[in-house]
């Protein structure tokens, strides 16, 4: 087992569906000779989609550089990708990354940010179908690793993700030991977590909410690649 | 599908195994018509074990109950355990919570203060064996439903677990809306989440390590349990 020293910059954003980080950052927290940062712009306090905020460990110009930069999604992507300084940092700090992450709709983070051109890249799946607005395929698996692009599937997926992250980075036994210390072995009540699973009623009730929540997201995200010169 | 209003309170401590809480906390931030607060002993971040802070958004004093109680676990459970206030909090809202709930070690938390006798409740499974110290049942099982108290494994099991409390509160439907939301269809990467599926050798290493880190933890849980008249 290797231990080299590592870098893990989470970036972090107002609206972001907590989750999507705080899964793998619990994983990641324990690769051990790690230094795991929240990125944002100020150390100003974020708030979460859950109703509370998470304090950045970090701001932009504090952190040059990273061995794993991780992006999670939520809402707050739309807004994260209208912000220069947000997507310059990402791309910057993307472009000598050893591993190039996200969780959810991060990877339309990273996509923004030009760093999934010609790669295959996971998404939520009520997303995925945006990815190629920014040059990436997209793969309905819930971890798709393409050379040093590991992107997870929505929300939950930020777990198995981590897993696998960890596996790559420290090898098998350090990641079957943390899923052990985490207990995971999980037993989801229902057999509802994927659209597939769900059908097709759940699915398209999900879109109706979204649709209230957020209207014309999709067509938002496809004026904000434009802008971007995709 | 009611939408009677709801609060839901988690504990807030420093050293929380922050997947414990934020975990569930998402599952349960989409209850609907819910308010969900981190309760901690005054406003200041509180720090998990993964390397960053927390912000409560209320403090013991401004929440005289709630719908829902939930107590995280982790490291920090000692120290919880050890200090009045904390424990004062925890017993006045158990008392007439609707729910009375926990994640991982958490269940510690409530036993000690007093809100488990008599009762089944599961646990972290390395630390399962020190309910009954607080006249609790252990179970091996991921969430443990005995009447109005609700306690999840360890850490990962706050998922399976708030989305068990999700149908309880809001029924079913709305439950499996929450689980595709979330896109929870796990897939550990590894056969190793638990003590009987990792093995003897990997749980061995798993107590060496627990020593290193918190050496004697039984003995002191058991003079704070004895210092609580238990």
């Amino acid at each position: 087992m290797t231990t080299e020293p590592l870098r893990i910059a989470f970036l972090l954003f107002p609206e972001v569906t907590q989750l999507d980080m705080t899964g793998p950052a619990q994983v990641l927290s324990r690769l051990g000779n790690a230094r795991l940062d929240l990125v944002a712009a100020t150390l100003e306090p974020v708030p979460t989609d859950a109703g509370f905020s998470i304090l950045p460990t970090a701001t932009f110009a504090d952190v040059s550089g990273a061995d794993i930069l991780c992006v999670p999604g939520g809402f707050g992507t739309h807004r994260a990708i209208a912000d220069d300084a947000t997507i310059d940092w990402v791309a910057r700090i993307g472009a000598d990354a050893r591993w190039v992450t996200s969780v959810c709709t991060g990877s339309l983070v990273l996509g923004a940010a030009g760093l999934l051109r010609g790669y295959k890249a996971g998404c939520h799946w009520a997303q995925r179908h945006m990815l190629p607005l920014f040059g990436a395929e997209p793969v309905a698996e819930r971890v798709v690793i393409d050379r040093n692009r590991v992107t997870g599937g929505g929300v939950t997926a930020g777990i198995d993700f981590a897993l696998r992250l960890t596996a790559l980075v420290r090898g098998e036994a350090h990641a079957r030991a943390v899923e052990l210390a985490l207990e995971y072995d999980p037993l989801p009540p229902f057999d509802a977590g994927s659209p597939e699973r769900a059908g097709v009623a759940a699915v398209e009730a999900y879109e109706r909410r979204v649709a209230q929540l957020a209207p014309g997201r999709d067509d938002q995200l496809r004026a904000l690649a434009a802008r971007r010169g995709f």
